[in-house]
């Protein structure tokens, strides 16, 4: 039985955060894959410490924030205009192959659920030209997943709990688990499952499998 | 001037984590350095992340589930044997050359406030000798750092705000200095400062330097 409407991930999930390590590689030759690594770390732990703080900025912020430390930590200088258009590769992110055709093929309806914040999101979906019928940011929360409310929020804009939660972050897929959705972990990449007392209810190679 | 009490983060502040490591190297050579460095992420990671799910349980746990994941992401073999000994080492690790001197010499109040569950914590403490007037864990609130209620815990136990904070963790020092600590960041390995919108009020290269 398909829920009543599918909630995706952005991030790694729909869209391929590939280009932002391929420019990491361009202006720092030989250490694009360390560097967007690290970026990607310390994204993730601000947000988790920012929540728990309760001192939330938007994730554009934080991925601005955590790009300068990383670099600091590398020791490679950042010049603004390297900044900016590292940030500008979060607004024309690639989507997976196959995530088009699968959305499409999808009756039910269908959102995305993301820590983006609208300043990077809206335009990201919109250069991808992903028919959605919502795009949620946690931005309205002031926390970042996974708290329960940011899964609640999706619930309460799509006036529904049957809900299947689709994600390629472990975490967020446990998180979501957690708050009580039916859940899918799209695991590309033949990681373990992280050890949060919970198990997703399905774990995907890709996007597309959903339909099977 | 001194605060009325210095309040100290256990691990890796007072206590250095390097046995841990040894001893992972001992069980897996050749892996001993990047098996220690991912579980300590993990440790962190799900710390945070149960925080926000709300779904606490005690350190002991998390570092043990933190452990199985590192073990599985490395493909290595971990028997429970081996598991036993690694977490024995969190009951037995050593001092910082600096620290028993320097808390004789400190004629304040001392505390610790530590994220360490009481059944790991406590032996610690123990064993290392270390006369404190109150060891302190999250685990009565079952919230982990860097949670503003963490840090009020030590100013209800201690009966006083005017408390100076030292951890060498950066993401806890700002999470102390959020709550309205003064904070003294232990920053042995020179590392950047993390961007969470605070500044540590004074940045030190041991323990001994709050004396000066």
């Amino acid at each position: 039985m398909r829920p009543e409407a599918f909630v995706f991930d952005a991030y790694g999930t729909l869209y391929d955060v590939h280009s932002v390590a391929a420019r990491c590689e361009s202006c720092w030759p030989g250490k694009g894959a360390q560097l967007s690594q690290l970026w990607r770390a310390k994204q993730l732990e601000y947000t988790w410490q920012r929540s728990l703080m309760q001192r939330y900025v938007p994730f554009s912020t934080v991925t601005r924030e955590a790009l300068a430390y990383s670099c600091e930590t590398l020791k490679l200088e950042l010049s603004v205009a390297q900044m900016e258009g590292l940030m500008g590769e979060y607004t024309n992110l690639a989507l997976y192959p196959e995530v088009t055709r699968t959305l499409q093929a999808l009756k039910t309806r269908k959102a995305i659920l993301s820590n983006g914040s609208p300043d990077i999101l809206l335009p990201l979906v919109q250069n991808s030209g992903l028919k959605l019928d919502a795009v949620i940011s946690v931005d309205e929360l002031k926390i970042f997943k996974p708290a329960p409310q940011v899964y609640e929020l999706a619930v309460k804009k799509l006036q529904t709990k049957d809900i299947g939660f689709v994600s390629s972050n472990c975490w967020d897929a446990l998180g979501a688990k957690s708050y009580g959705f039916d859940v899918y972990w799209i695991n590309r990449g033949n990681a373990p499952i992280d050890r949060l007392g919970f198990k997703p209810d399905r774990i995907l190679k890709g996007l597309d499998e959903i339909l099977l």
